[in-house]
């Protein structure tokens, strides 16, 4: 089958790749995206070889179960060993031998077909289209964080970052919360999050220091963990959404003296965020900038990296 | 009055400090504690310029409370401002505008006298001894921890660090936590916790890698930061009680894929921990090293700087 194939140093589209055989099920890819945590792989994260993509809607070509086959499905990334301790504790995203769809030994999505066990794999109802589908992953990880902390309504919460993820996080947020201001630098992508009812904010002002109950790093930047030191209250809490590409310099001393929380928080469970685009509360249509053929996925991954770009899509 | 001045670069022991004036309360030291912090800031962490020393017990001489007058009393260290909404929220210890005694602003306790508000003031009853009543700021800080999370019986807790703030921190899980293992590299402080019911471990085995349900991190290392991160479990909390003196390399990847908790902890209230001095509930006689008077600043300060040594106290 066709595949893009990462070698840990090239990226490479490939037409022979074999069909995955696990015995597992077996999903068409209808349509993938790109995330950050691509490009990231592309520069040598997780030290990753294999088919790169996480972020999937396909078609059910092969199950255990035959009333499945032929539905639309998208599936958690995380594939546990259901034997440990933590996958008996219900925290198989937390598995110490778990294989993870294009990111951990296992391949990925920018290809014809992938497989996942059938636990991971959610079936998409018809109000949902392939190209709003796509969004369910990210947007997992976007609710991941209501399930983290306990949102007050009369928070004051800042989003650093204006990026695809930061986008997804705003939305979530903004069900719980009136006031969330994303400080952003691309003027495209304020905008967006503007006609979505975010406030934004290009610089930090004196009156923004030590104001938010909680900041979401969503940037991937040492400046954005910097900046969301900066305007989280003593006491208050950051939700670190992005791994820090570059790890210089990190100053904890201010969160030990002002007693800040720092919450890691990675994927979540799919079910919030299939409703929420089921039910029209979350929007994502805007975010999507292109739609690339998989042939075309070198000019997809450079217009991923340009930095006002959104979402893109490939369809294999 | 006599007073260990700190200047920015030199500590000098000066003869013509003059006595506190302000609109407060004065106390003339009768013991001081040597702490880490005060180690950290001769290597010029906080820029403070000052007399030094944060730990103390004195003896009430002036008061606006007449019956408080000879009454020895320990003092917290944080002085807000009064006024704003941190101190009207009752966390004072964050106020913007805050002075700290011997850290921010304010002069310490390494001097015959010093002035406190008379509201940071706590009498100490006759149980506690002087060399005793030394250890209330720092063992409040140690259950400031328990201020913060909430202690389950069952969690395994690792303790990472066996010097001064490590021990009482040991000291004060063991309370709430039978498993409690302190990380060190010092023989003589890993037999005093052991002494204490502490288990200890100079090296981190495999076995102890994502294993506690919560670490704290009490070494001020930057290796400090790494071993926790090692020691603690997906989704287990790292307790961050010392300000990290080196800041290169720290990687917060693996907080963000493991969906760690890291919650700055800084000083606390002083009621619990004057509470279990006075019940003996905690024993601190074991951890003082040395006495030294405030004349011998200097050698006071070398031996609080070997890495074998624990509590050292001065005598005005």
């Amino acid at each position: 089958m066709k595949a893009a194939y990462f070698d840990g140093d090239q990226l490479t589209l490939k037409n022979d790749i074999t069909i995955p055989k696990h015995n597992e099920s077996l999903i068409q890819v209808n349509l993938a995206g790109i995330c950050g945590t691509d490009l990231e792989i592309l520069d040598g994260y997780m030290d990753y070889c294999g088919v790169l993509g996480h972020e999937f809607v396909g078609t059910l070509k092969k199950s255990s179960d035959s009333n499945l086959v032929g539905k639309r499905v998208v599936g958690e990334i995380n594939a546990g060993c259901n034997r440990c301790h933590q996958c008996k504790d219900g925290m198989s995203r937390h598995c110490p031998n778990r294989t993870v769809l294009g990111i951990l030994n296992r391949n990925g999505a920018f290809a014809e077909y992938l497989s996942l066990p059938e636990r991971n794999l959610h079936v998409i109802p018809d109000t949902i289209s392939d190209r709003q589908a796509v969004f369910v992953e990210p947007l997992a990880a976007a609710f991941e964080i209501c399930e983290q902390i306990q949102i007050q309504r009369n928070w004051n919460i800042a989003v650093v970052g204006d990026g695809r993820l930061a986008q997804l996080v705003s939305r979530v947020l903004k069900l719980s919360c009136s006031e969330i201001v994303c400080f952003g630098r691309h003027q495209n992508k304020l905008t967006l999050a503007e006609k979505n009812g975010i406030k934004t904010r290009m610089i930090i002002e004196p009156k923004d220091h030590a104001f938010f109950d909680m900041v979401v790093e969503a940037t991937g930047s040492n400046s954005g963990f910097t900046d969301s030191i900066k305007l989280v209250k003593p006491r208050g809490t950051i939700m670190l959404k992005s791994t820090i590409a570059s790890k210089e310099n990190l100053d904890l001393t201010p969160v030990v003296v002002n007693e800040v929380s720092m919450i890691g928080s990675r994927c979540g469970v799919f079910k919030p965020a299939i409703d929420a685009l089921a039910t029209g509360t979350i929007q994502v249509d805007d975010l999507i900038d292109a739609t690339y053929s998989l042939h075309d996925i070198h000019a997809a991954l450079e217009h991923a990296k340009r930095p006002d770009a959104l979402k893109i899509l490939l369809k294999p």
